[in-house]
Parts: C-alpha cells; sequence; structure tokens
C-alpha cells in the first residue's frame, strides 16, 4: 500500500509536470497578443487535473513498492510514471466530457465549460449576453480549446513516460505498454458510442457488449496498465508460465488477470452506486445514467430478468429522448425488483474474489513476503466500495 | 530530391501502418454488435490519411538522403519516420475540422462529417430525417467519433515512431523531437484561436502575431520537424556552432534556419492564393478566407497601407458575422490597391531567399555534394509557387 505521504506527493509532481510539459519550450516565443489566452488554457490543465482520489497512481505506486520492496534508488522516476497515468486519465476526461456533453467533472466546470466561460471574460463576452450567436460561438470555441488541451495533455503524458524511461533501472517495455494503454482507451470510447446503438430487444447481446467495452473503456488504464507499468518498472515481465519469450502470449498475464477484473468491478460499482448510492457519498444526485439513458449492464439484466409489462415499459423508456423524475424512480424499482441490483452484486463479488485469487497467484509467483500481498490486495479494494465486496 | 516511386511508396505504406496501428492489439477483443461502428471508424482513418502530395515526408527524406548518400542500409525504416509525420498531419486536420466546422478536406467529406454519414446509414438516421433533434445527435456523435480518431491516429504516429527508434541506426533525440512538434503545433491551434481576438484597430500587433503563430502552427510540423527528424536520422545534430553540447542551444539550429522561413513561406503563399489563386489550380473557390473572416497577414497589412475609408471598411465588414460576394470583390481590390498583397509577395520572396541561403550554409558545414545541395533547393521549392519564389 502507498504510504500516507504518497498522495499530496503526487498532487505536487503531477503539477509540476503539467506544468513543465504544456509551458512553450525553450527557445521559443510565444506572441504577446496571444499569451492570455494561452496562460488560460495552461492553468485550465493544471485545474483539470486537480481533485482525483489517485488511485491509479497509487496502485502502480503500490505494485511496484510490494515486489521491489526498500531496494528501490528508483522511487521518484516511477513516481513520475505514476503521475503520467492521471495525466492521461485528465486529457481523456476533457475529451471525454466535451463527447457527453457534461457540464461538470469532479464538482468543478467541466475543462471546456470553463475554457468557454474565461475567454467569455477576456473577450468581453459571456452566456449572459443576448446574443445568441455570440454564445454559440463561444460555446463552440470553449469546445475548440477543450480538444486542443486534451491533446495537450495527452502529449505530455507520453512526454512525461519518455523523460522518466532513460532513467528508469528497468524501462524495457514501458513506453510501448503505455502507448497500448493510449489505444486501448481510445478504442474503448469509441465502443462505448457503439453500445448506445445496441438494440434493446436484444439484452444478451447489450450485457455481453457492456461488459467488453467495461476492459477497453476502464480498465485499460484504471488497473491493467498501472499493475503492467509498475511491474515493468521492477523489472517483471507481467506474462508468466510461458517457456520462451516468443510465446510470452501464452502465459498468464498477471497484470491482466488481476487488472481486467478489478477495473470491471470498479465500473460495474459505479454504474450500481448511480441507482442505489446516496448523493452525499458519491458526489452526485442518484439516477444520472437513467435520466442521460446510459445503457448500462443493470439496464441489460432488467431487460432479461423484468416481467413482460416492465421489459416493454423499459424499452419504450429508454428509446424516448428524455426521462423525468417518475420515471426515475419507476425505472429504480424496476431495476429492484427483477432482481438486476441484486445481479451486479453477484457479478462485482464473483470479480472481486477471483482479484484475490489472481493477487494470490501472482504473489507466490514473484514470491512477495506477506505483508507485500496484504498490501496489494488493499489497495485493489480501495476500487471496490465495502458493502459491495 | 526523392525519387518518383517515392510518392506510391509512401501512401502505400502509411495505409499498412495506419491499419496495424488502429487495429485492436492482439489477444483483445471487440464485441460483435460493436464491430460495424469501430470498423467505420477505422476504414475512416485509412480514408483521411488520402490524397495529400506528401510533401513533409519528401522533406525528411531527401535531406536525409542528402547527407547520407548511398550509404544508407535504413532508408526502409526513416521511410516510416516520415509517414509518422503525414499520419501526425492528419490527426491534427481531423480535430482541426472539427474545430473550425470545416464541412471539407482534400475535397471530400471532413471526417467527422463522413463519419456522422456513416453513422447515420448503420443505424437508419440521416441528415434527411424530419426529427432535427435526431440529427443534431448524429452530428453530436460524428464530433465524438471524430475526436476519437483524431486521438488514435495521434497515438499511432507516436506508436510508429517509437516502433521505429528502436531499428534506426541513429535513434538518438528522434522521439523527443517528434513529441515536440506535437506540442508546438498543439499550442499553435491554441494560439491560432486566439489570434483570432486581437483587435483589429492594432494591426501592427495582428501581423506580428500572426507571422509568429506560423512557426507554431505551420512550420513546426511542415518543415522544421521533417528537416530536424531527417538530419537525426542521419546521425547530424540539428545544432552547429557550438562547442560542447551542454550549449547546444547557443549554436545555429540548421532545422529552424531553414524551416522556419520555408513553413512561414509557405503557410503566406497558402493564404495569398486563397485571394489571388487561380481556383481551378488550388482545388477550391479563392476568397474563402475572407467569407469567414480569417485573421491574415494580408488584412493586417491592408488595415496598416488602406487609406482610411477602407480601413474602416475593412474593420467594419470583419467584425460582422459574415461577408457576402460584393464583400469578398471589395476586399480583395482592397487587399490590392493598398498594396497588401505585393507585400505578401515580398515578405515570401524574401523568406524564400533567406531559405536558400540557409540551405548553402548547411550544406557547406554538412560537405554535402553539389547534386545533393540542388536536391534540397529543389524539395524545397515544391513548398512555394514558382510564381511567388
Amino acid at each position: 500500500m502507498t504510504i500516507p505521504e504518497d498522495i499530496p506527493a503526487i498532487n505536487h509532481r503531477i503539477e509540476s509536470l503539467v506544468g513543465t510539459h504544456l509551458a512553450a519550450p525553450a527557445g521559443t516565443h510565444i506572441p504577446q497578443s496571444c499569451s492570455p489566452i494561452y496562460r488560460t488554457v495552461q492553468d485550465q490543465g493544471i485545474i483539470s487535473n486537480e481533485g482525483g482520489k489517485r488511485l491509479r497512481a497509487r496502485l502502480l505506486l503500490t505494485i511496484y513498492d510490494a515486489i521491489q520492496g526498500d531496494r528501490s534508488n528508483d522511487r521518484s522516476n516511477v513516481m513520475d510514471l505514476a503521475c503520467a497515468v492521471e495525466v492521461f486519465q485528465t486529457a481523456a476526461l476533457v475529451h471525454d466530457d466535451i463527447i457527453d456533453n457534461s457540464d461538470l467533472r469532479r464538482g468543478r466546470p467541466s475543462a471546456h465549460v470553463a475554457l468557454a466561460a474565461a475567454l467569455g471574460q477576456l473577450t468581453g463576452h459571456s452566456d449572459d449576453d443576448a446574443l445568441p450567436s455570440a454564445v454559440g460561438h463561444i460555446t463552440h470555441i470553449g469546445a475548440g480549446l477543450g480538444i486542443m488541451l486534451g491533446d495537450l495533455l495527452s502529449t505530455a503524458s507520453i512526454g512525461i513516460v519518455n523523460e522518466t524511461v532513460s532513467k528508469l533501472e528497468h524501462s524495457e517495455g514501458i513506453l510501448q505498454a503505455f502507448l497500448r494503454m493510449h489505444r486501448e482507451v481510445e478504442i474503448g470510447q469509441v465502443l462505448d458510442l457503439a453500445v448506445e446503438r445496441v438494440p434493446l430487444d436484444e439484452p444478451g447481446r447489450l450485457a455481453e457488449a457492456s461488459l467488453a467495452v467495461f476492459r477497453w473503456k476502464t480498465a485499460s488504464y484504471t488497473t491493467v496498465a498501472p499493475l503492467t507499468l509498475g511491474m515493468l518498472a521492477a523489472g517483471i515481465q507481467p506474462c508468466i508460465g510461458s517457456d520462451s519469450p516468443s510465446h510470452a502470449g501464452e502465459g498468464t498475464d498477471m497484470a491482466e488477470a488481476i487488472g481486467s477484473r478489478l477495473g470491471t468491478a470498479f465500473q460495474l460499482a459505479d454504474d450500481l452506486l448511480d441507482v442505489i448510492g446516496e448523493p452525499e457519498r458519491i458526489g452526485k444526485p442518484t439516477g444520472g445514467d437513467i435520466r442521460e439513458g446510459k445503457r448500462t449492464v443493470l439496464l441489460a439484466d432488467a431487460l432479461t430478468m423484468a416481467d413482460r409489462t416492465d421489459r416493454e415499459y423499459l424499452a419504450k423508456v429508454f428509446a424516448a429522448e428524455t426521462r423525468d423524475g417518475n420515471d426515475v424512480e419507476r425505472i429504480t424499482r424496476i431495476f429492484d425488483e427483477s432482481g438486476a441490483i441484486d445481479k451486479s452484486r453477484r457479478r462485482i463479488s464473483q470479480l472481486w474474489s477471483d482479484v484475490r485469487g489472481s493477487i494470490e497467484l501472482t504473489a507466490q509467483a514473484l514470491r512477495m513476503s506477506d505483508d507485500s500481498r496484504d498490501s496489494v490486495v488493499r489497495c485493489c479494494s480501495l476500487f471496490i466500495p465495502q458493502t459491495l465486496r
């Protein structure tokens, strides 16, 4: 488990790295009349990186520490690697909020909304202006600057890794794994848009597709990549049990075995809490996914398990443009009474049990101490609320 | 100068590399119900990469060949590096077209427009549908898929370079230079949006800012990076005249000296041809930038050099939402009669003369043969129409 000082250290280091990697390179010149707007984008880059729980960075550091123990002279470099994963997450979220038209992120205005507001102030327009065309224009510029901020943060995350690999004791495969994570998340975002188009009259396919997409869009960077990168930095190839490097693909990928299940359980829990969570604990009102008409595993299970009247209602109400408060209430009740919520609970606790098993096998294969193994279990447990494990 | 076979070879190699780098990685699984949409995005990735003149790839290969001569066993790897620059350009254009609301690119629907249309077909909606909300939805999904395609292509371009550096004879600094190019272009796109907000009553600042932004948004990946990467792949550090590596920044950067001027001249010529070009040669009607109200160096110069009546007219008409055909005609006449067009011509021919001088110095410093030097001059000349050199 990461030490308590790690979270402030991660936050501090992220701010410093983002500042460096979003700055104009040495020897270049930004014209004075453009610098207020570029400064606004840089500042938003720092702000958008604030406020996360740093679960991904902590998982990377925890698996590294569990393998490497106290023998490490390399931990500050591994810290940078952990920060790079967090910066990549921010890049992905900035683009995701534009794609999903989300105005809020971590309780604050999302990046493109904040950029539109800041630009309105800089240029004397605002959303309060009477001219709708000016407002639409500013909104569009906000999205434009948000796209570029996401691109800058994505490049920054790779730049951080590229600078770090030259300093790491074990660097083989790290940049490649980091780029693979980028690719998987980007494919996952496309698949997530595709899932929204799976017909509701085939709930079995919807459940299968949703669960598969969790591996791409969530587990990839939340759990699989942090575990893979932490292992590689500790000099361990995540694949074991293969006889030769050329057969590496045939072995068991330890990071995949733990990470794909943990990441899937994490996303299932996130979707479940959106329906049954306490608003003050999850930091937003429940039912948000239902209002948005999101195709979740819960919905797919309810479409399979509910009685005919409820199934027909669900199909109709999720095909509509919007759902009101009464709909949210009735849908939540159907999710509960059909057994879909219980099924999600069972899915999550089965996955968590599998994760425990995979950690045990990994700990044996890597000859971890019991303390080290327990620290990995504790860190992984942070991804799933206690009541759902 | 690149050999005639290079262009088909570049096209062929780009298609193959994009196909590989946009595919699901080995051992992963895309759920069947999502695969038609992902396939559409992959196909669009190939299509968006078609049709360029490959000037950037050819410049990279030309400077490499000029330094390396016939001694190269490495040319197929350098070819991949050249392709990576082209793939990055496509990534940037896909995002740029979303930001600029551009429906066309290289005479075809731009990526996000094509993706919206393809998705409409897949899911049975289309722009012809009567429901405006469905159309707006599809358009927004098109932008969402376009953002992700740009991200995928950007990651692919870095992935290509990362695979190539391990095979190159001289790889030092190459990935770093490629990531710097990414960062410079991304900053340049932000600055380009900022230039649109420079007040028209300060045309001197507008001209200065526009010219500075050309270095960021155009020269960076069009000329400076291809020259830098080609030199590095040939084992040459672009900085000469410094005594020690720690003073590298103090020497003359040959790629910068040639590239920043050539790229600036290229962009000035592009803006000038938009006003005075023959529509059939530039592949689009003239006056497009004027209709869009783009802040160009031509406009800044005209605002400085025209008489008071014309200046006031320009300030008023460029502050308006739209400009019609009569405006385009009058503005074009003012650009001409104020001497702004002549000034752009003089700027371009001065820059071209400086480029020639910098090539000469570089050829001497690197002890190039006259043939090699001439091939560099010929390749650089492709960036500026003959009538403007």
